[in-house]
């Protein structure tokens, strides 16, 4: 477990290095990232290298005591690479090429930008690939970030159709998968086929979908350029991450992204737009008022913490924390002693086995001047400074705690194919893919259950319980594969929509729920989609079952399991409305396990009594409950409990009783506090 | 009076049509309309014609003694053609060209599409032009849908100078009409004139009212180039229509569109998009809360059936009836069982005599995908399907009703001239010419008096009164027209700003209403906007007009009548504010007739006890009054009533009484009721 | 004190001129302005002249004792130039290059353009240099309005190319002053620096706020161009203006733009788009309801006049004085009787020594068809012709209180440099320099304290009292002219944010407040941006100082003065919060004055009960305390008492007693009240 922090030596005279190094280690920092955006140092001339500096910044900081992370500094194209050749800027949805004079400038399947690529980065990696003070690489910087994961330049539409060729074979399957027949949208030629956007109405949702897909797959094709260029001149004792982005960003498939890095990393901002973010996520139900002002929303951090964790179902890195106010919100409030500590160990309790700050000190000039340091723009030390002095001496116990496993009974299922293919064609506004996964991972949270993100493929056998609230694209192998769990003692639970699409983004054409017909023992008889204060009633004997099933509703009928297998136990019916005395929520006995299929979108309250019953019956345990806005963790014996609220909070653990603190952290010892 | 449904043959294979056919008839539907997107599947090459599988599909539906509508596919230039012909796509607003992948995508006024269409259509029409199983053809498929009105190509530009060449003769009178000398936009040359766009500032509202015009003119031309094609091959047995579309339309001028049409058709969704239509069309009035949720607001849906009998003075066709949700709105509700019925018998109400469901089977793929058919994408039944056989044993009863004419005493002039001019210089945000009629024809639905809409120069002689709400552009023609209606014994409503404008858009430099100044015997000393929660207090003796002038107020002073013509009787005066003691609401006796001019924009209540007032004057007779929610249709001897909120309804009609459900139909026939 | 009116003589019959001369002299107006959208009609076609009709209305306007005011047409270009020349056509932010069909359609560093304006305006000054009605020019109209104050041709990149190199001299001190280390966006070739737009992510803010300054610079020497052409030709009896905007409008440096006028013309429109404003400028706090509906906001109209008087420190005119309702609002509401008296009063009493009305008659074409003039488009007098005539008989008492000069105790700083980096980088959603600015001036206003405008070059001996809220750009400069204000005998105050920044919009990296630290004789130890609904609560003895630091919030630290100076006080504190205990408000005794510090944004309250008690200190003496929405203004033994509400007002000045009428006048002249 270690403490970093991002550096631009750049930035600062060089006599203030050797300062900055001596203060980093004395506030017990010992990685320092650097240079991932020094492109225009590093080479500043085509062909012309400058190594010097990097040189001694890389020694004065290794003379510290201080490790290495460097970045290739591809997000940041210099003027000369750009203004000589404009082919490799990205060209925007509207046609328009983007300008100099930002970052991110690039198009990844721009040939020309491969070669530029392909020079820095082997430069980079024969100069440092074996220096021992060099302990790994991130590449690049938050690919896809300020809306540019997609480019509609003329590179992206030849490498788009030869994709698609890949992809489909022969135009008829195309057209087939697209359903182009309608509307006489036939291609007879590949080179017809244009991006799935500027015809006036709304693009054909399977075309768009593949565009989705393609534009991830240049990224993901693009980092694996580099790691190739990289892997030919390092030490395999350096490693390869990228900095991944939290919710907001949803453009590639970070699954993809991660397969072959070594680890991923977080850029983890609590505060950062989450006016924005919540309106999404919480819908009709109110955004919780009970969170500090400067604390962000516990549980979006707490989900982007556990999707980190789950890109590779591995411990990850911060290798961004907020260390103080960003400054890219729509107001960027103040951040107060203990709230840096509190994400700390936030981020420790979910996974993480490195923190590093961003960043050091904050930037005199240019677009990110407002965003907080560790120390200000006169070098006094920030409000993250104290906080990190403080957790100096805890230390050992985060040690400690880092060092048991985050253990899950629970996987959830995350596939950015159904997020896409939600987002294109939500028939309700408000129903978006994250909102609907964070509603069930509220319920969890609430309850303390513990809980992986899975991909589509993953292995689920060891999970008591899936929840797959939106597995909209069905095919056939994974109807089988969740079959497989399921028969053999797992508990799925499937939502609303599911299987209504084929992977190309067809509707099925067999009875809903589709290829999972079989497995969840229930036909949709019917759906609605209900509009903001529309509800039908719901009867269940489940405690907290009741209300209305709203946004989204289905008409379930139990038919007779095929095959033999087990019977259809209804957990709640509509009791009103147009599907009275339908089923609602049912449970598919299936050999030795069961699914269960939920026919409307919950509020977080319903998930909950939910997920309470099959935990009850199914014996996952959570860390039990606490007051609104107070979280908490289990790793081994230790219990994490965290207060994000603006007040003291009288909390129980087993035996232990303990009064935490605004904004404070309380550790749990087997069944004994730790002080806040 | 029939029901049809709109068939996508290519959309499914072939071994299901006949099972799709038999289902079709045996559910009452007679009538089938194909072909209008297929344009890819019957010439999927430039000049290479593939008529088989058509010709099959309606031999197979003819076999099932269905009758077929064709569809010119115009609406959807297959790829080769956008592609190989890039100036047939239209230009937008900002000047980019539309990409392929939708529909619409197409210039009126480009002279390569003509010739595509001039192909295509004469193909069509001598291969079916004979086919004594094809009943009629509608022409293209919603002309200006997807704002695709308006192009500002090339060839757009070069029509438009032609046009107004044509318009004004010589530059001079062009430039005198649109009022150039400001800002010095006099034009030297026709060359000169730009696209009323991208000027920074907002356009001439002259040269704005000119394009508007324009781009109706293009689309009307279009469709008579159509047409001269098709008449030259079909036989005269064959009709030719048009589907039109809902209030939420109004870029073009439907009444020239409807003119050399044999009837027009409506496509007929109530629920789509009201959520943003009604906060225009209901503006400070909140809407109605008291429709059911998956009804649409059953006051817009009159107006638009009403509207679509006026656009002809006769019985109209649904060409596509909403059979459950649809794709397109913010938030698409699902629809519970009768409600289907319910539109289908209030479209049959106002005068359709054909109902055609749109579609017969939820499609598979593409941009439509979510929208319902009578079946459902796996084909089961859908709701809808089942309100159809529903009806099976109510076509005796329907067909009685039909049967007899739709006879109204009061018509509302409709003028989109006016619309336009009040679209490009509202004064005051919030106040639409739609908004307007609206207002005042809620207030003849709630009074159960029917209305004709009907166009400028319409003959009114029949009618025993004539709103004119929105006569912004007045000439002295016009002004003659209404006097000699007035005159001869007409009750004649004019309302604010009329007469406000010449033709060409340009303030008139008379005292106002301008040329209506004899006609309503009285002027408008002063004229204010109100913003919302400002108004000006009325004094009246008649009961409900009472309140506050809003939105607009003018202080009228009747003056002498010229001519000798009668006397100015005042209904309403202000009772405070700027205007106090000054007329608000005045009938001019004049001859046989009267003229009122009400000084304000009333509340629909306002409105209710004007035309209440008025219509026992002169001996209207309205179908009487009923819960908020309920309508009732007078035709003949048979009154419909519908009752469009979520409970039953106790309701009156002449004697008889009845309770009528929710989403329910009441026909009472002399006095009595049948069944619900 | 003299009456004018604008007046278009081209777009009336010119048999009407002599009609509207002899009216415009019977009703005191005295002035007319012509011709500055003329065009068109005094260059039909390029480089022919048509001096006859602009003679003969010059002419007839004098015949009947008019004096006349000539416009430069630059800021309507004809067709034959915008069409023949379009790259004299700006481009926008987005690459479009702009249409005809407006105004302001063209770029001030077109090159093409300077040489037609050459002509045009040393045609007119030779033609009309020497006439003796001709009393001045107003040069162009309303530079920068609607948008175009920023232009991003071709021409103006390279024009900012060189305003760059000659500020900067080389490369290396732009990228210093730019920071362009960050990202990689460092130059080594001027060509290479874009426009601060279109790179996707926000611009480098150094970057951006030179692109401001230099695109203000454009017009203050396209100004200067035209100044020069004229001076070539006309009589130095004739005087130089332009006609300025109000608080909407902030993109040029109306200091710069007015340095070389004989004095500055203001276009007054106290109802236009305030509903827009008023959003901003009173933030958090509400927009005041008490004033009446058709008088706009008295406090924003307030400090547009008083701005107005600051730019060059002088008496100023009305070049458009609003004389009813206008048509560019959201709402344009109608403008009752008295009203058009209320504020031409209200400009005499701010400093104006002439009032233009705009316009003489309604337009009855073109874009401005719905703007009032005196007259209604049918000659018939409006409301602001008969409040004209009512002031005739007022007109000696003007005279009399527009002799006393305007005399201010207290300067505000206001500086658009500041305003601009404010603008690029708020950090919290809301705060805006306008905003801070005008929180202050209400405060002022509120207290009856008078204020002049000074910009930050400005002489500030003369006041008992310096505000400058929003000191965000420091210079050792400017802070040893501060300190020499305070130091012998001024009172400063200083804001939030002061020094924060350096000239080229880098952090300043030194302790806060930067450059002003010795001055304010506080620290910053840490800043809090504060979300909407969050504060931090106040502690201090005077009273009206309590309630909560809202807004933005930063936690003082007093130190001992430096080189010996005074001690600070510390005026309130953070009573609760991260800041508890802390000081929130200091004055530093700085030998013979002292300077403020104001730690967080005040509410109008607040400041209010700080500048209260700072002129209850050194003897600032205000007009005294009104009811709200009633503003009183003192000029000499005059006070100027003026009700914008919607009721009488009990007044009391010294010893008179009043009731004022709703939008009435109130001069009380050495203690005794005038008539209303």
């Amino acid at each position: 477990m270690k403490f970093g922090v991002c550096y631009y030596p750049e930035h600062w005279p060089e006599s203030r290095w050797e300062t900055d190094a001596r203060m980093m280690r004395e506030v017990g920092l010992s990685i320092v990232r650097i240079a991932e955006f020094a492109w225009s140092r590093i080479e500043p001339e085509e062909r012309r290298f400058d190594w010097d500096w990097l040189d001694r910044a890389i020694e004065t900081l290794a003379d510290a005591g201080l490790q290495i992370v460097l970045g290739t500094p591809t997000a940041a194209p210099p003027a000369w690479l750009s203004l000589n050749y404009p082919d490799t800027l990205p060209v925007d949805e509207q046609g328009r090429r983007r300008n100099f004079g930002g970052r991110r400038h690039y198009c990844p399947n721009s040939l020309t930008f491969r070669t530029h690529t392909r020079r820095i980065v082997t430069a980079m990696a024969e100069r440092y690939g074996q220096n021992p003070h060099v302990i790994g690489w991130q590449i690049d910087n938050e690919f896809g970030g300020g809306r540019t994961a997609r480019c509609y330049c003329h590179e992206c539409l030849g490498a788009f159709r030869v994709w698609l060729r890949h992809r489909y074979g022969a135009l008829k399957a195309l057209n087939e998968a697209w359903g182009t027949v309608f509307w006489s949208q036939e291609y007879h030629d590949w080179d017809q086929i244009p991006f799935p956007v500027g015809a006036g109405s709304s693009a054909n949702p399977s075309h768009a979908l593949d565009y989705f897909r393609f534009a991830s797959d240049s990224f993901v094709h693009y980092q694996h350029f580099q790691i190739s260029n990289l892997k030919s001149a390092i030490s395999n004792q350096q490693f390869l991450t990228h900095n991944f982005m939290g919710l907001f960003f949803r453009d590639l498939d970070y699954f993809d992204l991660a397969a072959p890095l070594d680890f991923v990393s977080l850029d983890n901002y609590p505060t950062a737009g989450i006016d924005r973010v919540r309106g999404e996520m919480y819908g009709e139900e109110p955004a919780p008022k009970h969170y500090a002002y400067d604390v962000g929303d516990a549980a979006l951090t707490a989900m982007e913490l556990d999707l980190a964790r789950g890109w590779k179902n591995k411990p990850f890195w911060i290798m961004e924390q907020q260390p103080g106010h960003v400054n890219w919100g729509t107001v960027n409030p103040g951040v107060r002693p203990g709230t840096v500590r509190l994400w700390t160990w936030h981020a420790l309790a979910a996974g993480a086995e490195t923190v590093m700050f961003f960043r050091w000190r904050a930037a005199r000039f240019a677009q990110e001047q407002y965003h907080a340091g560790l120390l200000n723009h006169d070098a006094s030390p920030n409000v993250g400074f104290f906080d990190l002095q403080k957790m100096v001496g805890e230390r050992a116990l985060m040690a400690q705690v880092t060092a048991e496993p985050v253990r899950a009974q629970v996987a959830m299922i995350f596939n950015y194919d159904d997020l896409w293919a939600l987002q294109l064609q939500p028939h309700r506004s408000g129903f978006t893919y994250l909102r609907l996964a964070f509603t069930w991972y509220r319920a969890l949270l609430a309850l303390g259950i513990s809980v992986d993100f899975r991909p589509l493929g993953a292995e689920l056998s060891g999970y008591q319980m899936v929840l797959a609230p939106g597995l909209f694209l069905g095919s056939a192998d994974l109807a089988d594969k969740l079959c497989e769990y399921a028969s053999t003692g797992g508990t799925l639970v499937l939502g609303v929509r599911s299987g209504f699409k084929t992977p190309s983004n067809l509707v099925t054409d067999e009875p809903l729920p589709g290829v999972f017909r079989d497995l969840a023992g229930v036909g949709v008889r019917e759906w609605h989609a209900l509009p903001t204060g529309r509800g039908y009633a719901l009867e269940s004997e489940l405690s907290g079952l009741d209300g209305e099933a709203t946004v989204w509703a289905e008409a379930l009928t139990p038919g007779p399991s095929p095959e033999g297998r087990g019977e259809i136990e209804v957990l709640a019916r509509y009791g009103a409305g147009p599907f009275a005395g339908e089923a609602a929520l049912t449970v598919h006995k299936l050999r030795d396990g069961q699914v269960v299929y939920c026919g409307w979108h919950p509020t977080q309250r319903q998930a909950e009594a939910m997920i309470g019953e099959l935990a009850t019956r199914v014996g996952v345990e959570g860390a039990g409950q606490f007051p609104a806005g107070v979280l908490a963790f289990r790793r081994g014996r230790f219990t994490v409990v965290l207060n994000f609220t603006e007040v003291a909070q009288d909390v129980q653990v087993g035996e232990a009783k303990g009064n935490v603190p605004s904004r404070g952290v309380w550790v749990v010892e087997n069944g004994e506090g730790h002080p806040f």
